[in-house]
C-alpha cells in the first residue's frame, strides 16, 4: 500500500538544498509561480490551477520558513501542509491582485538583496506581466533563480520515484486491456475516451494527458487530437499517456496491431525495441543525455529529433535525450526513452519506456514491451 | 449533430476584430504565447501544451496573416490549420530554443512599431523569462496588448455557444448518473474517479477539472483533491466539473444528499437556488458584473467572494461576478452564476449554472437544478 502526501521531513530538505544553493548564488529569496514549482515546496495540491484567474505566490527566503502569498479559497487547503506562514488576498481583484501583499512579502523576505525567479528552459512565470512590471517598480530586483529549482527537481526521492512507479502500473494495467476499447471499426476518438476510462478503473486520479495515433503504416504525428477516423484492419494504433496518481505523472506509450502486422512494421517495431534496450544499456550516471540520444539515434537513424526526456511532476521536465543536451545524467533521475522512426514518407512509429537512473545502471518503471506487437 | 472545428471565416473575422483593435492601440503586432490565445486564432488543438518543454508563438501583424513559430514536432497538425505562414524550430533547443526565429518573425511583421503582449488579469507569458529578456535586448519594443486578446475572446460566438452548451449536456447526462458512482460508505477518491470516467462515456472528451467535497453539514472547501475519506449517511456531496468537448468547457456543480438531507441542509439548498434565479434574472445586456454578483449576494449574505465568472475555451475566464469587477455584459457572454453559502463555522455549499447572455436577458446552458436535492 503506497502512501499519499510527502513527510514533512521530506519539504524541510527540499527547502534546504534550496537555501544551500541560494547562498552560492548569492539569492536572496527565489519567487514561485507555477504548480509543480509551489506544489514541489509546499505539498500544496489541487487542480484548481486549471483556473487561470487566480495568482499563487511562494516564498523561499535565503534562511527561514517559506511564505505562502496566496487567494482566500485556497487558504483552507494550504493550512492542510506544512506551510504556516500564510497570507491571503480576496481574489480575483481588479485594482491589486495580490501585488502589494506580495511585494511586502518580498520585501520582508529579500531585504534588498536578489530575489531568483525560474526563468530557464521550460519555466514560466505565472503571473500578469503588468503585475511583475509593478513589483519591479516598487524597487524590488528580480534576477534568474541559476536553475536551482529545476536542478533540485530532476534528482527525485525513493517517494517520488515509488509515486511514478504506481502510474506506471496503473498505465501498464490500461494498456493491457487496451483490447477492450480498440478494434477495428471504431473511432478514434472513442478509443482516446474508452482508453482514459480505463485508466481511471485502474486507478489514475485524472488523465491530464493522452495523444496517439492510427494508420496502415505508421501515423503523421503523436500530438493530434483523436477525430472520428475509425480503426481498420492492417492499422498500428498507438496510444501514449501522461496518468496522474498523487500528482506524479507516468509517461509511456504503447503500439498496437489491428489485425496481423505487415513485415514492414514488425521490422520497424523490432528497431524501435532494439533502440529502447540501448538507451537503457546506455543510460547509467555520469554519461550525458546526447549520448543516451546516440545511442538510441544510431539505431533508429534519428538526425534532429528528442528522443525522450525527464519526467516528474509534470509530463515532461528537465533534460531532453537530444543531441545537444549535455546534461549529465544522475542517480534519482527518472527519464522515459522514447526512439520513434520513419516507416514511410511522412509517416513514423513511436515507441516510449519509463526508467530511472541507479547507481549501478537503469532501472524499468513501465512495464518493459518486449516481444511481438500486441495483436487487437 | 454538431461539427468539431470552425470555419475559416470564424478565425478570419477574429483576425479581422483584433486587427481593427491594434490599428485603434497603435500596435504594429500581437504576440501570443499560451494555449487558448493561440488556439483562439489559429484552430491549433493539443493536448501536448501539457508539455512544458517546448514554446509556441502565434504573431497577429496590424495586417496581413498571421505566423506561426512553433516547434517541428507541432507543423504536421498547424499545417491542417487555416495558418499558413509557418516557422519551425527543432525544439528544445538549449542554444537558442526559437529566440532568433521569433525575433526575424517579429521584425518582419511589427518593423520598429510596439508588440502587443497580454499582460493583463489572468495573463501569463508562455516563454522563459530569460529568453523574452533576450528578444527585448534585440531591440524590439514590447507592451500590454491593450485588453484586445480578452476582449475579443469575452464575446463568444454561436458556434462556440453551441460547443459550450454540448459540453453542458455532457456534463448533465452524468451528473444524471452520480448515484452510479456515489453512495454511502463509498471513499471520495473514487466517486472522483468513477465520475470521470462518467463524463468521458457520456462523451466528454477529456476531463481536466473535477473538484468537490463532501460532509454532514456542507465541505470545508471547493478546491481539495479527493481522499481516502468514506461518504456517509447524512453527508451533502458536490461535485464540480470542468468536462470539455471540441476545446470548449461547461463548469458547473451539482449537490447531492447522501440519504434523506437535514432541514438545515435543504434550506442552504433553497437558498443557493434562490440565488442562482436572482442572478440569471439580473445577467442582461447593460449590466454590470458587480450587479450580478449583488443579487446573489443578498440572498446568501456573501461579502467579498467571487460568485461566477466568464468561461469558454478555460474553465474560467474573463470577467468574475465580484463586488469589484465592473465589466459591462454583452450579448454572446458566457458565464457560471456559482452562488456559494456558509451553512456553519468553516462549513459550506456551493451551486453553480453556466448561462449565456442574450438580447433579451440569459439563457440556459447547464439543465437548471429546481426541487429537492436529489437523494443518493
Amino acid at each position: 500500500m503506497i502512501a499519499r502526501g510527502f513527510e514533512t521531513a521530506e519539504y524541510r530538505a527540499r527547502l534546504k538544498a534550496a537555501q544551500m544553493a541560494m547562498q552560492r548564488h548569492e539569492l536572496s529569496a527565489i519567487l514561485l509561480t507555477t504548480e509543480p514549482e509551489v506544489r514541489y515546496f509546499s505539498g500544496f495540491q489541487t487542480r484548481f490551477w486549471e483556473s487561470p484567474s487566480r495568482p499563487w505566490f511562494l516564498i523561499l527566503p535565503a534562511s527561514g520558513a517559506p511564505i505562502a502569498v496566496i487567494p482566500t479559497i485556497g487558504e483552507a487547503l494550504m493550512r492542510a501542509t506544512w506551510i504556516e506562514d500564510i497570507r491571503t488576498w480576496n481574489a480575483p481583484d481588479p485594482i491589486d491582485d495580490g501585488v502589494t501583499l506580495l511585494g511586502d512579502a518580498l520585501r520582508e523576505a529579500a531585504g534588498t538583496g536578489k530575489i531568483g525567479v525560474p526563468s530557464g528552459m521550460e519555466s514560466h512565470l505565472r503571473m500578469p506581466l503588468a503585475d511583475f512590471g509593478r513589483l519591479q517598480g516598487q524597487g524590488l530586483e528580480f534576477g534568474d533563480d541559476a536553475g536551482i529549482v529545476a536542478t533540485l527537481r530532476a534528482v527525485k526521492t525513493e517517494a517520488e520515484i515509488d509515486k511514478i512507479a504506481h502510474a506506471c502500473k496503473i498505465a501498464g494495467r490500461a494498456f493491457g486491456r487496451a483490447g477492450e476499447v480498440a478494434r477495428h471499426g471504431r473511432k478514434l476518438e472513442d478509443v482516446f475516451r474508452g482508453f482514459q476510462g480505463l485508466l481511471l478503473e485502474e486507478g489514475a486520479d485524472y488523465v491530464p494527458y493522452l495523444a496517439g495515433g492510427a494508420g496502415p503504416k505508421g501515423y503523421t504525428d503523436v500530438i493530434s487530437p483523436a477525430g472520428a477516423q475509425r480503426l481498420q484492419t492492417g492499422d498500428v494504433l498507438m496510444l501514449d499517456t501522461g496518468a496522474v496518481w498523487d500528482g506524479y505523472f507516468c509517461d509511456f506509450d504503447r503500439n498496437f496491431a489491428i489485425g496481423v502486422p505487415s513485415r514492414q512494421t514488425q521490422g520497424a517495431w523490432e528497431k524501435l525495441q532494439a533502440a529502447a534496450i540501448a538507451g537503457f544499456e546506455a543510460a547509467k550516471p555520469g554519461v550525458e543525455a546526447s549520448e543516451v540520444w546516440r545511442a538510441m539515434a544510431a539505431i533508429v537513424g534519428e538526425d534532429g529529433g528528442r528522443l525522450g526526456h525527464g519526467l516528474g511532476m509534470q509530463l515532461t521536465e528537465g533534460l531532453s535525450l537530444t543531441k545537444r543536451d549535455h546534461t549529465v545524467l544522475e542517480a534519482g533521475m527518472v527519464i522515459t526513452l522514447e526512439p520513434g522512426i520513419e516507416t514511410s514518407e511522412g509517416l513514423m512509429m513511436v515507441h516510449e519506456e519509463n526508467i530511472v537512473i541507479r547507481d549501478g545502471g537503469a532501472q524499468i518503471l513501465s512495464p518493459w514491451a518486449s516481444g511481438a506487437l500486441p495483436v487487437l
